[in-house]
């Protein structure tokens, strides 16, 4: 039998979780909810999604709109095992006492902070872990990408002090409210967040990061030091990350060398949305020298955590044991590793 | 017997038109041309789009890099009934040369001048004019934009002079070293040269435009003025409008104000490449006053003009001699007028 | 004996009209107020301009913080002739009370409505009007704009009806968390409030204005068209508009085609806070056709209002009762009218 | 008996050069070259700098277009003692060779490589060394930004490793034809050549660095990070960078908190051209930790290396032996220190 799942917060990251699940053959899309009647909640009419408003009166709201709604976000609970809490950052600690209450298990977003669930969650480091588990956090586009990559390095080499540097955009493509238009703004607090994030998931991670934000929306770029204790190479880092499907190493002779043409790339490759699930890793930009490994990884702040959802889901569920076997039907269903 | 079509410059326009062609029963795509082998290069390869390269130095570039190819230009020319040309601006001139000795028909795109067929093309507006030519122009993606909804308002209303100001995209998502950043750039030469561009296609439009160039990458804005000498009403144009499935209507409650939102609904409702080939104009923005009519209309400035393509392919090979049926054919196989 | 004049709200046009205050003879500031302890306040101090706190619990802030502050606005309003209110957006509204009680004259900005003081200010066009008066508005800086250029053609030609398309900057430079980031966004409001706000000053002017924003930040851009019923050359209008100090004529040959390069010219010419006053106007882009006058002008959002707010103190305190020494006045001290 | 200057190269950094010259009573402003009778040509006329064009053929159309030349670079070369070269990147080695035959000194700017002079500048670092040499190259922007911060540092403490990741403008602002438009391009030579040129003044300075371009005009950033053997607290860092007038510490209260509101800062303080010659350094960023000590600073592309130049002339004509001395001169002219 398949397992229930319902989206809380059909937004940037719920929409595409949501798509993600129609997609698996060992869960199904109950619904999704929505705060206002706009063109996303045309799109999950359209999809056939079943709408649910986040209140009562938001439910009149859509009713006078024309929507066919299904209830509210509570007769979402009561029908599914798994909620996917997509809301905006603050309030998933709001719903999760209605989640205790109403004995659903759920997935929060990296907006959330770790004590929330006491467990943030990254499938390629400790998915064995979430097995079974009521409450897990999802962490951050940024926090997901450093677990990807640093997870394989450190898998496969006595690697030692991280540093990195995070250069973020401003907003998603579709949030033209904010800034900084002609301006770079450095996050103050250094070290910044992301570092202890990232030991969130795997406390034995020494990093540390900085952050600035940019006039930028579609993707963020990380430059990323690993101090290494042992012989290594270029070539075996190389090996080492093609062997993780969501991990995509950029080739010099394919002309990519900013995250615009990352993009155009996905446009072309005709991936929904241009998600890109893989951390795009630049080969050219790999080098190792005495200050340890140094390289460029772009990180698609819209759609990288989608995989990670769609695992956690299994995880908790116990729908699948095996941490290989998970990512790998997440990834061969999505279509994760076939770009270039 | 299906037309053979060939595509030389598999860019930003020529990569569209390859994959609209082939959604086409009447036409088959026999081959692109490349000049460099990058990742749009591959993504040919990918699709088992036979490869040809513009030069025979370029050959063996390509030969050199491990891709398959078939042959040069001029094989290619060899092969088919029409070529589609989309080399950058100016190339055009030159190929047509070799299109002419080797008998092959030919469409050019906007950035070639009128003169160098004698015929600029809008479907919608001298379609039939184009049946049996061997040389057209597909005109820019701003004069197509212009085109359709003057063209529109011009069958249903008697109207006068027209004035046009057009926010233009700095440069594609792709093109990462244009500008302008952080400023404005007008365009000097008032009025621009859309207008006559415009007349191009049908002389007795009465316009005058202007343009600047802003900021940004995914779409041209258009604030349009138009005469009127008689009673007419925002309902009756916002019905006029509306019967053109290439003019997209945006209601208000979409939640749709930006060019941005308008390509995340491009996005959500899967799109390739997000593209918009049909022409928003937001409902909100259609004002009757004395002054005439006032709209605002979007452009996508990568794709608006491939339908255009696919019927004008139609025309010169006879293969539709009614433009009805042509455009019909046209947008349902490539999906036109199903957003929203 | 010099008037007193206080202002109120030491921010983007607070700071440039205390610093043009300062250069006048006929008038003295006695201090300004201020929210917050950040680094304009300091600019305040260290150009001894006498500061007070918005409130009373805002003085205790900048006392803790170690500033001098000579009392709060209660006690400013005490000790001056007029308040050039220079506060957010319809916080001047709020403000109006406090200066009717102290029965102190007033300036308000564009943000705040006609309504507030049922007087619309521009020294152009209704400088005799505001002498004597207790409460005006200067227009915003777009409409300022607007009315410099078209009192000045409607004063030496027959002119009909006026539209215009403004090209908005997203925010000013210092608001580094305003957008759009990669977007246009159309004032879905067609048309703009802009046209009627030019008719709060003059309401013969017959203009019909749309409007978009764009990510830039250092200056507007607006496509001017003027219908015209009787012979006129570009000859004529540029003679007409070169007699203006406040209007910059840019010439061709200086190589300025860009806002950016407008305020690189600013800069270069020693301009505080390259502040440009005068409204730019192109000389290549004027031209006369069937459809009127074309025309491109910039604004300089910042500060072209300033000029504005000193001879509308000059003409509230009746300082000067002549408009044109008033403005040559204001000009000189300024310097406006040297660039280039 | 002052010295005599020219000034090769009226541009971005060539006219700020020369308007600090005029500043100093030991060296005297012979004249400055141009290639275009744009509106810096003027500028240099307005200001009365002796105009000289770069050749003889550019000499005829300044001539033609009515402004007063002195004569061409090879005239203005017999003049002086010392030329500022100030040319495009790459055109000062062909320069060199002129100045070579006519026995005239030359500073050259960080476009050109240090292999051309064998001697890179900062006077920072090692100003006692340029004292009577010929030929000099003033290292970049930030070369010159991470020399200053790196040097202090190291003359103070016992560091090790440094990493920097440097945010750099795509443009200065009046390059309104470059890019990148909402894209983050990585330098994907890792590490970049950045660690090298500071290395070119101080080969003892352990540095790698890495880059990335943004769509921003104003300033570069720099996330710095220095591994320190000893004890060693923010306070002494504070304490330390402080001491140096031509690095700026940002406090916490001033709520600047981007590269746009420093920017600000400078207009406010009535900085010509908003320049700001100091590098500034946010307080709030200086963290010490296990990884060593973090900190992010600004600068200022277009006017960092202006102080740099200065001291430059002086070490080389011997006018000054003492390198405290020629700075504290050059920065007493200038004003450097007196932001905030």
């Amino acid at each position: 039998m398949v397992s229930k799942i319902g989206i809380n917060g059909y937004g940037t990251i719920g929409k595409r979780v949501a798509d993600a699940i129609k997609l698996q053959d060992d869960m199904e899309l109950v619904g999704v909810t929505k705060n206002t009647p706009n063109f996303e909640a045309k799109l999950a009419e359209k999809k056939n999604y079943d709408l649910y408003s986040s209140t009562k009166k938001r439910y009149d709201k859509f009713v006078e709109k024309g929507y066919k709604v299904e209830g509210t976000l509570d007769d979402l609970i009561d029908k599914v095992d798994l909620i996917v809490d997509c809301t905006p950052a603050g309030i998933g600690k709001r719903n999760k006492k209605k989640y205790e209450e109403n004995d659903v298990k759920a997935i929060f977003q990296g907006g959330e902070s770790h004590e929330l669930t006491d467990f943030s969650f990254n499938s390629s480091i400790n998915y064995e872990k979430a097995l079974g588990r009521d409450y897990i956090r999802v962490v951050s586009c940024n926090t997901t990408a450093l677990c990807r990559t640093i997870s394989r390095l450190k898998n496969n080499f006595q690697i030692g002090k991280i540093r990195a540097t995070m250069i973020r955009r401003g907003g998603d493509p579709d949030q033209d409210d904010r800034g900084p238009l002609n301006a770079i703004k450095p996050k103050l607090e250094v070290p910044s967040h992301h570092g202890p994030d990232v030991q969130s998931v795997d406390s034995e991670i020494d990093i540390e990061t900085t952050a600035v934000k940019v006039p930028t929306t579609i993707m963020h770029m990380h430059s990323l030091n690993v101090e290494v204790s042992k012989d290594i190479t270029k070539e075996k880092i190389v090996s080492t990350l093609r062997k993780d499907p969501r991990i995509l190493l950029i080739e010099k002779d394919t002309g990519i060398d900013s995250t615009s043409k990352l993009v155009e790339l996905a446009r072309d490759e005709g991936r929904k949305r241009y998600d890109i699930w893989e951390i795009p890793i630049w080969v050219k930009s790999i080098e190792v020298t005495e200050g340890g490994i140094y390289l460029f990884q772009a990180v698609h702040q819209e759609s990288d955590v989608v995989p990670e959802n769609i695992d956690g889901i299994r995880a908790m569920l116990e729908l699948e044991n095996s941490r290989g076997k998970s990512k790998q039907k997440t990834n061969e269903t999505l279509g994760i590793g076939e770009l270039l």
